[in-house]
C-alpha cells in the first residue's frame, strides 16, 4: 500500500524554526520529520521515524553479523548499581535523578554498563558461557548543561549501546575487534565518512579505546590526523618527546633583572633587549619555561597545589590536563591556593632559586612539579628566579632541576609531528558516532562478575563497551545530505524509495499515476504518492525537494505521449521515460 | 541464520523467581525472557524481544490498515501541558516527576493526550487536514502504589497509544469505529479472547468509553455481562428502575422502638419478633432503608457531606459510587463530618422525622440525600426516625420524604436483569487489555486545538484515545497458553517458529540436523536450534517444553532410518516423518 501524501501525517513548514543552529535540525523540522517538545527532547513525526528505523535496522544486521544478540533495558533504573559503581555521584549534574512513592533512588540511564555486568552475573557462571555480546537499541537520557544543535546533543536520545564479556584478555581483544569490525561495516553502509582515534579512556581506566569520528565542521571534538595514517582526539595525543641533551660545558644559571615583563611576548622583548644571546639568534618564546599553577580536587577530599612547567610558546589544554588528573577536578588556583604557599612568587614562579629547590615534591614548597615532556635533560631555559622583577637564564633540565613527572598538558598544534613517525599531523573537527571501548574487569570487579575457568577457579571477567548515537547519526546524515531546496538522503536510509507526484488536474494523469505507483509497489518499491488533488506542481516540487527522497517520478502532462519524468534528487537530472518503463530506470 | 543455542543469550532456570505472584510472570523469567531490575521494571532478554516485536508487528499492521500513521514521543516530557489539562495534580503520587538541572519541573509521561494535541496544533489549521489517526509504541510509566503480577502491572510498560482527530461527532464516531475494529482484529489474530465492556468515563467525561477485557480468574476488574450479549464493567452498570408505584392507601408511617439494633441483621430480627407484618410475610433486609454517610471532597476545594439511601440487603459499591461523584473525591465521613451535622443521629438516620424533612437539599440538615434507583416513588421502608433507639415503619418514597436524586451506588449481584433486557447478569474477573475512548473536546479546549471550517469559523477538534497494553497483552498470552512443563505460545506471536534439537553424541545426527535446519530456514521458517554438543536430551527437551515453540523436530537415532520426530508443543503428539518431508510436515 503506498503512503498517500492525501492522507499522511505531515505538513512542511516555510520557515525555520527559531531554535534551530544547525542545517538539520532546520531542514528535518521544516520537512516534517521531528518537532521539539522541550530542550534536547524530540517527537518523531512518520517521516523521521522511518529513516530511523532504517538506520537502525542496518545496526541490527551488523550486530547479528558480530554475534550479538538483542535485548532490551528499562529507561528507569534504580540506584544501588550505579552507586556501587560510584557513577550515581561521579556523573554529577549530567543525569536525570527521581524517586518514587517510597523514596527510593532511580535514575534515567544515561549509560547501562552497570546493569548489563549484574544481568550476566545473574544468569552465567561459567568460562563456558563466554564469550558474549549483547546489545540493545534504547532511549537514554543526559541532563546536558546546554542541549543545543537539534539531534546532535540531545536529552533524549537513542543509542545501540553493546557489551562484551570475556574470561581473557585475548578474548576481549578478539570481542573488541569483532564490534569495531561490525561499526566499520555499518559507517560505510550509512555512506558516513569516519576516522578511527585513540581516545583517551577518561575515568574507566581500560585498555584500548577509539572513537569514530565523523569530520564535519560543526564537530564538538578536535582531533589530530596525519597524512601518513595517524589519528587520535586530542586528549589521546602523545607528544614526541626529543632526545635528552647533555649539559656538559653549559654556563651556570644567571639572575637577571626582568622589571615589567607580565606576559612571555613581554620577557622575550626584554631578554632580546637586554641580554642578547652571544651568539645573535633571537630569544624566542620557546626558550622561556611558563609555570601554571593548578590545583586538583581528589576523589578523597584532599585538595593538591601543583605546577605544571611548558615552553613559553605553548598554551595549557585544560582538556588534555583534566585528563591527566582524573578523577581528580583540575582548575586554575585560587588566590587561597597561593596564600596557602608564600614560597611562589607570582608572576616570578620557577623550580629554583639561589636558595635552592623551590618546585617539586622534596623542595622547600613540597609542592608536585610536573613538565611537559619536552623539557627534557640538557634544555636551557629562561625562567621566574621566584624573586620579584627577577628571571633566571640558562637554568638547565635535569641539572638545576628535576621534576617530578611528565604531564601531557600542552595543545596540540598542526605540524607537531605524530607519534607514530608518519609526519606533521593537522588538527581538524569532527563529531563522535561511536566509541569502542575496552572496559577490563573495573565493573565486573565493583558489581563482582566471576565466573568458574577451566581449573574450577573463580575468574573476574573482562568487558568491552560499544556505543553508537543513532539520533545524532540521523542528524549527521542529514547535515552532509542537503541542498539550498532540502534534504537529499542516500538509499540507504531514506525514508522512502521513490516519490511520486502526480500533477495538474487532468484525471487520466492521476489515473497514470496510479498505475506507475501500483507497478513499483509490485516491484518492492516504498513508495511515497504525492496524490493530492488541488496544490500546483511547485508546490509539490518543493515539497519533494525539502523532503529528499532520492528519486521522484513526476507524472504529468507526457502521460499524453506515454512517459513520466524520473527527477534524480542528488544529481538534479530530469530525464523522460516510458510509463512502462519506470521500474527498469529506477532499478 | 538460524540461532543457535550454542551461542545465544538465555539461561533456563530450575527454581521459580521468589517474586513471582502469577504463572506468566514465573515462567516467563524461568524460561529466559525478562528479568527483573526493580519493582514492576524488567529487562527484556532475546526471546522475550522477539515475542514482543511480534505483537508490536500485529499492532502496527491494523493501525495502518485502520488509516493511523505511526509517531513517537518522548517519555521525558515538561509539566507545562499536563498542568494546563489538570492531570500533574488529578495524578497524584501515580506518576514520576522530576527536575532538571535548571529545576525546570518533568514527567514520565503515563499517557500522551496533552503532546499528542498540541503537536496537531502546531502543524493542522484546517478541515481539510482531518481526519487524522496517528499513534505509537512507546514505554510509559506509572508509579504504582503496588506493581505486582510481573508484566500484568508495571511501573514501565509498552502501550500502543492512538489518538484520532475529527471535526465532527460524526466523524468521531467514525474513527472510534475505526479504531474498535481494529482491536477487534488484533485480539482475534493474537489468539486473545475479549469482551467489549461499557466503561465509565472516569475524569474525562468523554461520550462512549469501552474497554476490551480478556476473562480470566486473575483479572483485576469485575465485570457483569447477560448470557444475551451485554457486557458492561462494573462502575458502568445501570440498575434496572421498577416501575413506579401508587401510595393512594397506604397507611401513615409509624415510629417504634428498636433497641440494640446496631446492624440491618438486628433490624429485621427485631421487626419479624415484635412487628410481625399482618399478613404474615416476614420482614427481610429488602425491606429496610439503609443511609450511608459519605464526604465528598471537590476539586474546588470545599467538603460535602452527603447521604445515600439503598436497600438493606445492598451494599454500597465505592468504585461505582467514586465514579458517581468524579472529579470530587468520596469517603467515608469522618467524626468531624458528623461533629458538624448534630441534625444527624448516629444509627438511626432516616431522610425524615416527626419534625419533618432531615435529609435532603431543603431539609433542616440541608445534606444532599442520593438514593439507589430501586428506591422508586410508592415504595415502603423501615428506616431511622433520627430518634435514638427509634425506627419509622412504612415510610413512602415520594410520600413522606424525596430525595434529590438518584445514583448507582449499590452493588451488582449475580442474577440482576441487564439494563438492555437480555436476561439476568453474571459477575466475572477480566484484565483490560484495550481501551477506546471517545475524550471529546475536553484536551482540544484546554490546550486550544482548533481548525477553520469549511466555512472560515475556527471550531474545536473532538478527539477519541485509543489503547492496547503490548506488555500486558504478552503476559496474558503466556497466562492462557502455558502447561505444568513450560509455556506454549500460539503460532502468530511465538519467539520462533520451530525448536529443531539435535540429540546425542553422533556426529552423523548433528549433520543431519544442520540439514534440517537449513531446509526450514530457506523455507523461510525462523529456528531455533539446539546444537548444544554436551547435553542429554531430558535435558534438552525440558528446554524446549520450558520454551514453548510451538513446533518441535528432534533429530535423533532415527536418522540412520532417515526420520525425525516432529513434535507439537500444544497437543504432545509426536510422529515419524521422513527427513526429506520436514518442511512440508510443518507447512
Amino acid at each position: 500500500m503506498p503512503t498517500r501524501l492525501t492522507n499522511y501525517f505531515l505538513r512542511t513548514l516555510r520557515e525555520d524554526p527559531a531554535e534551530a543552529e544547525v542545517t538539520s535540525h532546520r531542514l528535518l523540522v521544516r520537512a516534517g520529520y521531528i518537532r521539539r517538545q522541550a530542550p534536547g527532547v524530540f517527537a518523531w513525526l512518520p517521516l523521521g521515524l522511518r529513516v530511523k528505523a532504517k538506520i537502525e535496522a542496518i545496526i541490527r544486521e551488523e550486530m547479528t553479523n558480530a554475534g550479538a544478540h538483542e535485548v532490551h533495558f528499562p529507561a528507569l533504573l534504580p540506584r544501588e548499581p550505579y552507586e556501587t559503581s560510584g557513577r550515581w555521584e561521579t556523573y554529577g549534574d549530567g543525569i536525570f535523578r527521581l524517586h518514587d512513592r517510597k523514596g527510593s533512588d532511580y535514575l534515567l540511564a544515561p549509560t547501562h554498563e552497570e546493569v548489563f555486568t549484574l544481568l550476566v552475573k545473574d544468569l552465567y557462571n561459567s568460562y563456558k558461557d563466554l564469550p558474549l555480546a549483547i546489545y540493545q537499541i534504547q532511549d537514554k537520557y543526559r541532563d546536558e548543561a546546554r542541549p543545543r544543535a537539534g539531534l546532535l546533543r540531545g536529552r533524549e536520545f537513542t543509542m545501540k549501546d553493546a557489551y562484551s564479556f570475556d574470561i581473557s584478555d585475548e578474548g576481549l581483544d578478539a570481542s573488541y575487534q569483532a564490534q569495531r569490525d561490525a561499526y566499520e561495516r555499518i559507517f560505510t553502509r550509512l555512506g558516513l565518512e569516519y576516522v578511527i582515534v585513540n581516545a583517551d579512556n577518561g575515568l574507566m581506566g581500560g585498555a584500548r579505546s577509539e572513537e569514530f569520528l565523523h569530520p564535519t565542521p560543526i564537530g564538538e571534538d578536535t582531533f589530530v590526523r596525519s597524512a601518513g595514517g595517524y589519528a587520535a582526539n586530542v586528549e589521546a595525543f602523545e607528544t614526541v618527546v626529543p632526545e635528552r641533551v647533555s649539559f656538559d660545558g653549559l654556563p651556570a644559571p644567571v639572575v637577571l633583572d626582568s622589571p615589567n615583563t607580565p606576559t612571555i611576548a613581554t620577557l622575550v622583548d626584554l631578554a632580546n633587549a637586554e641580554y642578547p644571546r652571544p651568539d645573535g639568534r633571537p630569544w624566542t618564546a620557546a626558550d622561556t619555561l611558563k609555570n601554571v599553577v593548578l590545583a586538583v580536587a581528589h576523589p578523597d577530599g584532599a585538595r593538591e597545589v601543583v605546577v605544571i612547567g611548558l615552553p613559553g610558546d605553548r598554551d595549557v589544554e585544560m582538556k588534555r590536563v583534566e585528563v591527566a588528573f582524573a578523577p581528580g577536578e583540575v582548575g586554575p588556583a585560587t588566590e587561597a591556593d597561593f596564600a596557602k604557599h608564600p614560597g611562589l612568587v607570582k608572576g616570578y614562579i620557577g623550580p629554583w632559586s639561589t636558595d635552592g629547590a623551590v618546585l617539586g615534591a622534596e623542595s622547600a614548597t613540597g609542592i608536585r612539579y610536573l613538565v611537559d615532556p619536552r623539557v627534557v635533560d640538557g634544555t636551557e631555559w629562561i625562567t621566574g628566579a621566584n624573586v620579584d622583577e627577577k628571571h633566571v637564564f640558562g637554568l638547565v633540565a635535569g641539572r638545576d632541576f628535576v621534576a617530578d613527572g611528565t604531564v601531557e598538558a600542552s595543545d596540540v598544534r598542526a605540524g607537531d609531528p605524530a607519534p607514530d613517525g608518519s609526519g606533521p599531523v593537522e588538527l581538524a573537527r569532527g563529531m563522535e558516532i561511536g566509541h569502542v571501548f575496552q572496559l577490563g574487569r573495573f565493573f565486573a570487579e565493583v558489581l563482582g562478575l566471576k565466573v568458574l575457568d577451566e581449573n574450577g577457579k573463580l575468574v573476574t571477567v573482562t568487558m568491552g563497551s560499544y556505543g553508537i548515537g543513532v539520533t545524532r547519526i540521523l542528524a549527521i546524515i542529514a547535515e552532509d545530505n542537503n541542498d539550498g531546496k532540502g534534504l537529499v538522503w542516500p538509499a540507504s536510509v531514506a525514508p522512502f524509495d521513490v516519490h511520486v507526484l502526480a500533477t495538474g488536474k487532468d484525471p487520466a494523469v492521476f489515473e497514470a499515476a496510479e498505475g506507475v505507483v501500483a507497478s513499483l509497489e509490485a516491484a518492492r518499491f516504498d513508495v511515497l504518492f504525492d496524490d493530492r488533488p488541488k496544490l500546483s506542481p511547485g508546490v509539490k516540487f518543493a515539497d519533494a525537494e525539502l523532503i529528499g527522497v532520492p528519486k521522484i517520478v513526476i507524472v504529468g502532462r507526457g502521460v499524453a505521449d506515454g512517459v513520466v519524468e524520473v527527477w534524480d534528487r542528488a544529481t538534479g537530472d530530469r530525464e523522460n521515460v516510458p510509463i512502462g518503463e519506470v521500474v527498469a530506470a529506477l532499478g
